[in-house]
């Protein structure tokens, strides 16, 4: 299972600014991952202690933002200059090995790294829900009711800069050693683990009638692949 | 998107503790959110900074178990008495309401705090990677070939209490308020999230006819579900 453990390194924090020749091809990478997860892993420090939590967020360029209620203290720590880590997986598959300590998992993940800084400006706050919308749910920032301004003053969205982050991936095969290729006689592969969308559920007070609209019912899990 | 903040809070860091009488419930809650995730984050704090990394991991009772290579800084620091937090997250469904406001996710997530122990006794780290093994591919302790010395020594394992753990959710249809539900022309409901396997992918070594076995063929995304 010892595959299973790459991720658990701290040493790819700087790996986009380290190796200057996989830079583009790390930030297409990274690009891709953000677009595709929906959910984020938000580490903070709180206390001394570390504390990790579930939360939407959208990406333009080379910005991730993230947003909750005013009334949220760990958002508040992470808009008032704290250190976060920003961490996205995706989940490919469950790699089957000969032998059980090579077992492991194809993934993709980003570990992003930074300090986010709350969006003040009243075109840029709207900038950064539009693209948090869009990311939750494409197709909605035009159908539903727009954002009120109760609402609008509620809302923290704080902005992340893409500088400091970190790609790692595994795919493919097994990776048994020849020994065990030779001389184990146990099924070796991949089971691959997708994502899916079920069929929309209309909230209850829906006419009948009501048709899904083409966003929603056209959703695909994973955009542009 | 209020609701979407709801995860962004550090408030129900001791839940289970304080409300006792929820307290059978959120345990059961707890261990099916774990027995059905495969990945967890777990956040430590490495000079002063948040680090969220993805891993395996395996329940067993009130103890989740974590390994990795006795390279990997990360695990070493968290073995040697660093308090973690370990947090697990499953997507259920996008949340469209009529206004943009008040889309969300409807998810199932867990949040545990503590000071994981490198077990070094023998049989309890057998254990540990046997949990660990049956969580990430169950059938393969049985099927593949078993961990020999040098790969014994080589891997890590820690085992982390459930002492204090926190459970939340969101499931359901939008919440709009009346005047949303009766004055906005939008469509609302709940687009489904589902976890699927694949199709087994052999590795290019195994001889065609090699059955894929019960293990990997049967196998569901959700025990017990």
């Amino acid at each position: 299972m010892t595959e299973l453990a790459t991720p658990l390194s701290s040493t790819a924090r700087t790996r986009l600014g380290r190796k200057r020749d996989r830079a583009a091809t790390d930030r297409a990478a990274l690009h891709a991952i953000l677009d595709e997860a929906l959910v984020c892993h938000l580490g903070l420090v709180v206390d001394g202690a570390p504390v990790v939590l579930p939360t939407g967020y959208g990406r333009a360029g080379d910005t991730l933002y993230l947003h909750g209620s005013t009334g949220a203290a760990s958002l508040r720590a992470a808009g008032a200059g704290t250190e976060v880590c920003v961490t996205v997986t995706l989940l490919d598959g469950i790699v089957y090995s000969r032998s059980v300590n090579n077992h492991s998992m194809n993934y993709r993940s980003a570990v992003i790294y930074g300090t986010p800084r709350e969006l003040t400006e009243r075109a840029e706050k709207l900038h950064g829900l539009r693209v948090l919308t869009d990311h939750l749910a494409p197709g909605s920032w035009e159908h539903a009711r727009e954002v009120n301004a109760k609402e609008f003053a509620a809302v923290t969205v704080l902005a992340l800069d893409l500088s400091e982050a970190s790609v790692k991936m595994r795919s493919g095969a097994p990776a048994d050693p020849p020994e065990d290729v030779r001389g184990v006689e146990a099924w070796a592969g991949v089971l691959p683990v997708h994502t899916t969308f079920g069929v929309p559920e209309p909230a209850p007070e829906l006419a009948a009638e009501t048709p899904v609209p083409a966003h929603v019912s056209g959703r695909k899990p994973a955009p542009g692949r």
